[in-house]
């Protein structure tokens, strides 16, 4: 059985739809959920308003309510059956994060066993023939056969096949689909 | 550089010395010291001793406060000068472990960066060219070459390179020794 890895944040988890509720709700903007669909935070926040959110992040909480993305719990399910599924999440960037981070996929991915999931940095260690990521950088260091997730962030990157929602990831995993 | 992966609990943390200390303490036994030198727990204590054991670790704190094994860090430090050195520990069984894991590899080991520390279940996942480990059933899972740390539960294999202290870790990996 193949080994199909997966990254959480704005592949599992909508961690991006959070953030922009909250800049949204909380910061003094002028931007609308409209404006964050197309370009990266980083090009649309102040490195003031970047590092508040960074803090936001890491308060114990903010990963365990989540949104699941969509089609993700389902398409999961169905990819279990013919890959090893593994989530890794570079969860030492937040170290609050972890217990957060460990309930949700006890939650929503109930089927995913804990012995397959994986809290890291450098996603380098991870042994694996298929990683599904949203960070570029990531896919660089990983030394499977890496995937890209579109985000706002990755928008530009040509150096990766690229899916844009679980469907395209079940087209492209699931056979009869 | 090549990548030289750590287990934690038995290898650079004396867990089981803090294991045999709690059991010496406070529960009902006629065990010394000395036989939990020579036995692995498993053949020592009632299954409900284990069982009582397994919920002590489980609590909050038990990771935080664990003696770093002799050697140790002088070892670690004077191969991170010639290895990628990555921490791998199977904090998943543990799940109120990860914050005091975290904080204790930043006291101890605060030369070992967070993007080189892992929390996983299952062994399989790490991608290293070497992983030291007490635990026969994480070098079996790992696809680079297992080295065993000896410890009372695995003193009869036969199957890995053993080594008995991080001056013998020393004498096997670095150069000049």
């Amino acid at each position: 059985m193949l080994r199909l890895t997966l990254d959480m944040d704005d592949v599992m988890a909508d961690t991006h739809e959070k953030l922009v509720d909250i800049v949204l709700k909380d910061f003094n903007t002028t931007l609308f959920k409209k404006d964050f669909e197309s370009a990266p935070m980083r090009e649309l926040l102040h490195p003031k308003q970047l590092t508040r959110l960074r803090r936001i992040m890491n308060e114990p909480g903010f990963f365990g309510d989540i949104q699941v993305k969509k089609d993700a719990r389902e398409t999961i399910y169905k990819l279990s059956h013919y890959y090893e599924i593994y989530v890794a999440t570079a969860a030492m960037e937040f170290p609050n994060s972890f217990k957060d981070k460990f309930d949700w996929l006890q939650k929503h991915f109930d089927f995913i066993p804990w012995s397959n999931i994986v809290f890291c940095g450098h996603k380098s260690i991870i042994h694996s023939d298929y990683l599904i990521d949203d960070h570029v950088r990531n896919l660089d260091a990983f030394k499977g056969e890496g995937i890209l997730f579109s985000a706002t962030h990755n928008l530009r990157d040509k150096s990766y096949r690229r899916v844009g929602s679980w469907n395209e990831v079940a087209e492209l995993f699931l056979p009869n689909k």
